[in-house]
């Protein structure tokens, strides 16, 4: 038997989540030499992710959503990459780099019917690129900015970009894929070093939005108006944004996290201009968009290998960490994408 | 010289225009017999339609917006069906029937550079249609809802479809479109007798938003959810339809009718939905979408002759009431679409 942690959903939060309160870290044991049902296979978590998204899968089971309510008193779930340390199933071999939706263990048994989840990645070994990057510009978060960006963004040359929460997962791929495109790049970000970091990357302009006002900081940092807006917090941020929006101005909008831990949303007062300026507000997942998986995958990857994109991650030591790093990514506390390394290959 | 009345826009409103402060009829005399410039048209102005946009033409000229402000103590104008009663154009011959943007007086003096907001349509003379549908169905309104529905609105037959201000110039159209493409059509307005209206025009649902709990009726006719709304009003009630909204709803917003009047426009709460469910949020004006003129035309003219869509209009009398008829819109007084009759071909 050898020891395995997990991190346990606790209790339903109603504005931040608590360590220890509403996610708690539990010590089990597992017997990695058990034998293995049919069909299942034994995972061995390297790296997992937390996203902001996951707020919203700690509420009751009974509020329908695009993603399913973690259930209360189980481990919780995000991007994992894997090794498979045993398999009883003819897709999966001892040794791959798996990639997909696994517990938050440092340990995974899978029963068959759930190996739909995982993915056999074996060019996580030979790509000469972090494991990490699997979870984030690589994974969910990365292909987030690309399909909402390229899809439905529509960008044309020329246009003026604004990204909110610019340094964070899925923003600081949005800005550089937008310089490539030859957009003019705004980001706005929560400190003046992520401040610093979004100029590094080639943003045309960045500011800090706690200490700026929006409405001043758009008017100078986007003379042109704001042609796409990608969306990633809500509340007065998009207000604002609607005041700068051109005529045509496409919202895509993969979160509002300003808006996660609130029991009282911030209202939204100048949705006329939706009509006034023919605006275009389009929320989407990811997952909706499967026919983008390898388009993304293979300019992604080439980008990164040609040194051509940077990708900031924000590591965080040990499955234990796993609960103050999901709190840190809610509260902006993170500096590029967070992940948690559980164990090394 | 003959009289000539003319509506003249006095002030900027606030909040509700009041007729005879903001708008007033101005008597004025013309000489029909003056020799024409070259290339200008003398007009004879037959109907003349009042729409809810024309509250935001009511503003200060220095606010930037899709629809030019009007000028402070000129003639109001809009869309109108003319007779050419003198022509020193070779475009225009005396006697054609004419449509276009003109100014609200009887008789209509129209430079040269001017013209192009005109064209011929002598078809009105023979298609035996009123006149007046010429500025409703078959008008800007018709296209608003030929364009909304068709274009942004996507429509796939077994869809639900909600219209708000259902009886009104545009909404009375989009929901016999959507019964015409197999979609359940529910409608709401403001007095019992226009709910009847929409039953007869074969709505499977409507209701009186006035007299009941928009939450509730949404539940009650839309059992499968909305996938599409056509908005016309705003405020609490696009917040209500977010509410019921199904993954992947189409919200296409033509005019939010009830933030028109107000300086403390109603926020909307929930748009955080929009990323739940993946919503689409669309504003646009028709004159964006001139690709579709000719197809509009064809098809509605086509269900009218054969009787296979309804339409009914709200006629004023003389262009001395175009005040009194514009304010009923903007407070929902009209039944069916608002024209004024100034005079007869």
């Amino acid at each position: 038997m050898v020891s395995n942690t997990k991190i346990i959903f606790a209790k339903i939060p109603t504005t931040f989540p608590v360590a220890g309160e509403h996610m708690i870290v539990e010590k089990s044991e597992i017997d990695l030499d058990a034998e293995l049902p049919q069909g299942a296979i034994l995972l061995k978590t390297l790296v997992l992710s937390v996203d902001p998204y996951m707020r919203g899968r700690m509420r009751d089971a009974s509020i329908q959503s695009y993603s399913p309510a973690f259930p209360l008193n189980q481990a919780m779930s995000g991007h994992v990459v894997t090794q498979v340390l045993k398999s009883n199933n003819p897709k999966f071999a001892q040794g791959d780099l798996v990639y997909g939706l696994g517990s938050f263990a440092e340990y995974v048994l899978v029963p068959e019917a759930y190996t739909a989840y995982f993915e056999v990645r074996n060019e996580i070994k030979t790509s000469g690129l972090p494991i990490s990057n699997y979870v984030g510009v690589l994974g969910m978060p990365g292909m987030t900015a690309y399909v909402g960006l390229i899809k439905f963004g529509k960008p044309v040359k020329g246009e003026t970009l604004y990204v909110s929460a610019a340094s964070g997962a899925v923003g600081q791929l949005v800005g550089q894929i937008g310089a490539r495109l030859g957009l003019r790049v705004v980001g706005s970000a929560g400190s003046d070093e992520k401040v610093a970091y979004l100029k590094e990357l080639g943003f045309d302009a960045a500011f800090n939005y706690k200490t700026t006002d929006y409405e001043e900081a758009l008017s100078a940092h986007c003379p042109n108006g704001i042609d796409i807006y990608f969306e990633n917090v809500g509340g007065k941020m998009l207000e604002a944004v609607i005041n700068h929006a051109n005529r045509f101005a496409r919202i895509v909008c993969c979160g509002m996290i300003s808006q996660y831990n609130t029991q009282n949303p911030e209202p939204i007062h100048n949705l006329i201009q939706v009509v006034a300026k023919s605006l275009e507000i389009r929320g989407f997942i990811v997952g909706d968009s499967p026919e983008m998986t390898e388009p993304f995958r293979k300019d992604v990857t080439e980008w990164l290998k040609a040194g051509e994109i940077k990708y900031r991650e924000d590591i965080a030591e040990g499955i234990e960490s796993t609960p103050e790093a999901l709190i840190g990514v809610l509260r902006g506390k993170n500096f590029g994408k967070q992940v948690v390394h559980v164990a090394d290959l």
